[in-house]
């Protein structure tokens, strides 16, 4: 194990019937609050009423920055910006998925500098004293929630960057399962990919030999993130199955599952946050065609590592260490499959002839993320088994 | 799952050559500090220096309040709030294991009030502004490094109390592996027996039969328990295994193991208490005379619970539930005794005609504890067969 630090200081209410609490969470840090969600499915399943009768009813004033898109993107921040800035909130609520709570962790980042907020991204400018955040997560996904994350996309560029700063957790986050009843079931599954990929990342990419504590929890969190989603997927309004996932969902990116691992790469979000840049395709899809492509290539170097994760999540035990190794992997794309999320680039409509655009892309994003040995070469080499 | 509050604001600096952070992050809070310890083999091995001298450098003035004892004593906590009262003490770092640690929540909460702090633990009293804590950890067992609660044992009634408050979270906990190497293999063993106590009273007292996120992480951590116990007791100095034990352990009791459980009991540590109030036995060496007794009693009630227990934890994968809950039983109670822990009163020296005394002290803590279906004639048929 390595040395790490650990703090998390977000306050997780978690079950159904929570989300009233979000008005007295919400006015503990200021009453003017920048309210931040997307498109609209808030209004229609009632989420937006609770939320908004909450704040008022603990006398916050609200004002209002709707319109958040999938893969979020910088025009959008900089105007969520401008707006917190204008009316001057001290606090901002964001009701949504990882999209959203990103993008209001990049508003909170932003409300309080003179500078562009871009330059965050870019590593000119360090976070210093953003506005708080609370949030209702509607998707169970990205562990934006509970973690210090966020990536946005900017379209001039089209560069989709991110980076983690230890003052942007949420204070609260409030996880309601049943607020998450209406995401259908290609998103809930992409929302399950994401969590898994998250494992993956690290779990693969750990250069320290021996983690069993980790190992034995990240295992753990990727069986369940593939039980419980299929079990949403058999009862889209299944609250155990949605609880399950939207809780493997939270823990699997909220510090815990890295910490001890040392440095962790993450080579599959690198290559897919490329996909999605270039392609706009939705996040956990644009995974789900990379990771298996990513794994065979990667089991190379690591056969023994991939023989484990064929053995603690589908109990595969027989065999070599390469015959384990690619069982697992494998078994996953079928799962992949089974609820019915892209396993190859060519699911995506991406042909082949794009790699060397993608992989020119993705170059230059490992260059700010700091993952040298990703060269346009070997991602070339990844994509044309993807 | 059940709705659940996860809150736990405790930063954590885990590794080795992490113990001189400790001045600049206690001063942080304060300079005038309280320095809780035990009886001496601290500065044996060294660790009193560093804390000091890391103190001293950080411009901290010390007041020592060594002494504590296992099984911490009412009368001493006493000492140490009038100690930090008289002397104006306004952070409180403490130096040891879970008993150091508790005393010091203990004179955290009792040193902002004027009323005697053992009025918190019979529930008369409500926390409000302890003091802040700071720890470093010297023995892997209690979690009470990252959690919010504490147990004291009251000399004059001869009752050990405990109880918690989400006021009481240490504010950084330093955990280096190397801080545990002088534990002698007797009190490692009774470390890891109390770890995975810890985990088997949320796992086996559930009323919630479906929760199977938590259900793979405590499983995880009681294989990590007993794995890493094992090699640290063929390797009292080896590094790994002395962190693997570390972090379970913190990991077992810090909140996340039984979030989404709903109601949870204690039975056995409940009736461990007894016999650390009534023989002054070490804890975990308490807890595994009692355990085996507990679970063969229980498992007449959830078998099924038994015998997953059994599968994940022991891979005994053939049989009726009720013969793999036997066999699970059967498999942990052998490896405390290969650990030299005691899985007996007998191993304890305590005689079977003493049941009916400990049973009536274990039915007063009961109903402070509030598990009023531990009544002395259920504990007494539990004593009987441990």
């Amino acid at each position: 194990m390595q040395n790490f630090v650990f703090h998390n200081p977000t306050k997780i209410l978690f079950g159904k019937g929570t989300i009233p609490a979000i008005g007295p969470e919400t006015v503990a840090f200021a009453t003017k609050v920048l309210l931040v969600y997307g498109t609209g499915s808030i209004k229609r399943n009632g989420i937006y009423q609770q939320v908004t009768d909450s704040l008022l009813k603990a006398g916050a004033e609200i004002v209002e920055h709707p319109g958040v898109q999938s893969n979020p993107v910088l025009s959008h921040v900089r105007e969520g910006i401008a707006l917190a800035k204008g009316q001057k909130c001290r606090v901002v609520c964001a009701i949504g998925g990882g999209s959203v709570i990103d993008e209001a962790k990049a508003i909170c980042a932003g409300a309080v500098v003179d500078h562009d907020v871009w330059k965050f991204f870019i590593g000119k400018k360090s976070v210093t004293s953003p506005l708080p955040l609370t949030t209702v997560l509607t998707l169970a996904a990205s562990s934006s929630e509970m973690n210090s994350g966020m990536v946005i996309t900017n379209e001039e560029t089209r560069q989709k960057f991110g980076f983690a700063n230890k003052k942007l957790y949420p204070q609260t986050s409030i996880l309601d399962p049943e607020a998450t009843f209406t995401v259908p079931a290609d998103y809930t599954a992409y929302g399950a990919v994401d969590a898994i990929a998250h494992v993956l990342e690290f779990y693969f990419t750990t250069q320290d030999p021996a983690t069993p504590v980790q190992d034995r929890f990240m295992e753990g969190l990727i069986i369940n993130a593939m039980e419980s989603c299929d079990r949403v997927l058999a009862d889209l309004n299944g609250y155990q199955g949605r609880a399950d996932l939207m809780w493997t969902a939270t823990l699997a990116l909220n510090g815990l599952t890295a910490a001890g691992l040392g440095k962790v790469g993450f080579p599959m979000h690198l290559i897919e946050h490329s996909l999605s840049a270039l392609y706009n395709v939705p996040h956990g899809a644009g995974l789900s065609a990379i990771i298996p492509g990513w794994m065979r290539h990667q089991s190379q170097s690591t056969p023994q590592r991939f023989a484990r994760f064929a053995e603690r999540v589908f109990d595969f035990r027989n065999g070599s260490p390469e015959e384990r190794a690619q069982k697992g992997i494998d078994a996953l794309e079928e799962w992949f499959q089974k609820i019915h999320s892209p396993t190859s680039l060519a699911d995506l409509n991406i042909p082949k002839q794009d790699i060397q655009q993608i992989a020119e892309n993705t170059v230059a994003l490992a260059k700010i993320w700091r993952i040298p040995d990703y060269d346009s070469e070997r991602i070339q080499a990844i994509l044309a088994g993807c």
